[in-house]
């Protein structure tokens, strides 16, 4: 996974910005700011060091949601931590404001398609959600978090997802604010395309996916009983539930989300 | 894969249409009519036999785009080859106009994700194209129009879509009609949203995805010269080359395609 994303950054860099060394891009948890001196966990550590084959002296940037993107020199590599310096800051933090998803967790390929998809997607949120036929249900939270750091490092995003932990479907409406419409594919039901819900309905949004097996009538029914959900038609194919909510997301991004500005 | 299929189509059969058994499709590219007997081949027949454990005196339904969708009922299964005889006609044929498809092949994992999702999103035709960065110039056609008749088979589609042999990019516009828009996702580039160009621009339409390093300046110059072309904005995030393609097709079908139906 890191060697493409380096490849695809070094050529995008070499194409349209005459740099030609590619530039790692790691997530920090710990703030950013000019001249201070950046402890790097075992995870990054591994991918500069294994992955990367980044030597001390090289250029990286660093970034998170608060404090935006900085351009660091690395100090030193190690086998369990490294560090950098930041220099200059290159973006400055802004919001990131997106859909949010709530999925049933798939098995274990597919879950990885949803995860990574709704990241470069830019979902704000994820929640799992346990349903009653939800194949996976001890899925680690730990695992989905670390995806999504790698994803955010990938596609340039300077947030990284919330992700939940797992909740069940019946508890959803307990941490879901009442002025974020919930979008609900309901697949064989009566409802109104996604794209024109989403175009008459202000943000913000999400979109709840089903398990590979479907809802079950009964809780498809709770669920649309109640004030922040909206069903939505994705089209006359039946989709695979990872398709679904990378679709469904994609369709939001476009008509009611930052593919717009 | 199959058994997935089966249980999600047994799912939303016992939930919506009161039938509990899991009904089998299957695509036939022999003619299907009232009491004609079908031979099946060895695949149709291995996963009869092995995957779903169908038995003769089963029903099941084969389709085609020229004929429609059939009940039929399994006279033989055997280990090669298998047959059913067309009982009643369920759905009669009807166009399934989609977007076209032009793609650089991917890595294994990741060309099957787009292979899978384009069916199951309704492009009608799948062009491989071979970039200067294209990672998999050894692309076998006929694995991808096994996975086509998967997922055609698993999404409810009639129609197959055609798949191409693979073309040097700089031939696409020899078999790319005067008439199909061709919107080119062009990363970094100055463009207009994919949903706004697709709002103003009449179907039918297309859309060309590089590969995971993205196209060279000068083939992108190349492909944007082209009458039928018009490059879009996929947001403003860098997403992977199969996720281009899975969330442009969705955006194409929800704001001009068979979404809005």
């Amino acid at each position: 996974m890191y060697v493409i994303a380096v490849l695809k950054r070094k050529h995008a860099y070499d194409q349209n910005m005459q740099e030609s060394k590619p530039i790692t891009r790691l997530f920090s948890e710990n703030g950013l700011k000019r001249n201070k001196t950046i402890e790097l966990g075992s995870g990054p550590a591994h991918k500069l060091r294994s992955v990367l084959r980044a030597q001390t002296g090289d250029e990286i940037t660093l970034f998170n949601a608060q404090d935006g993107e900085w351009r660091a020199v690395l100090d030193s590599i190690g086998k369990n931590k490294a560090s950098a310096t930041c220099q200059n800051q290159l973006r400055t933090p802004r919001p990131e404001p997106g859909p949010w998803l709530a999925f049933a967790p798939l098995k274990k390929d597919r879950l990885d398609q949803i995860v990574e998809k709704a990241v470069e997607l830019g979902a704000e949120r994820l929640i799992p959600v346990i349903t009653a036929r939800t194949e996976n249900r001890r899925v680690k939270i730990e695992r989905l978090y670390q995806q999504v750091i790698d994803a955010a490092e990938q596609c340039e995003r300077l947030s990284v997802p919330l992700v939940d932990e797992p909740i069940p479907l019946s508890k959803l409406a307990l941490v879901w604010p009442k002025d974020r419409t919930l979008f609900v594919g309901a697949e064989r039901r009566d409802a109104k395309p996604l794209v024109s819900q989403a175009a008459n309905t202000p943000p913000p949004h999400g979109i709840l996916v089903g398990p590979e097996g479907g809802f079950e009538a009964q809780e498809l029914d709770a669920v649309l009983k109640l004030t922040i959900s909206t069903p939505v038609n994705l089209g006359p194919r039946i989709l695979r539930a990872e398709t679904a909510a990378i679709a469904a997301l994609a369709v939001l991004q476009a008509q009611a989300g930052d593919w717009r500005n």
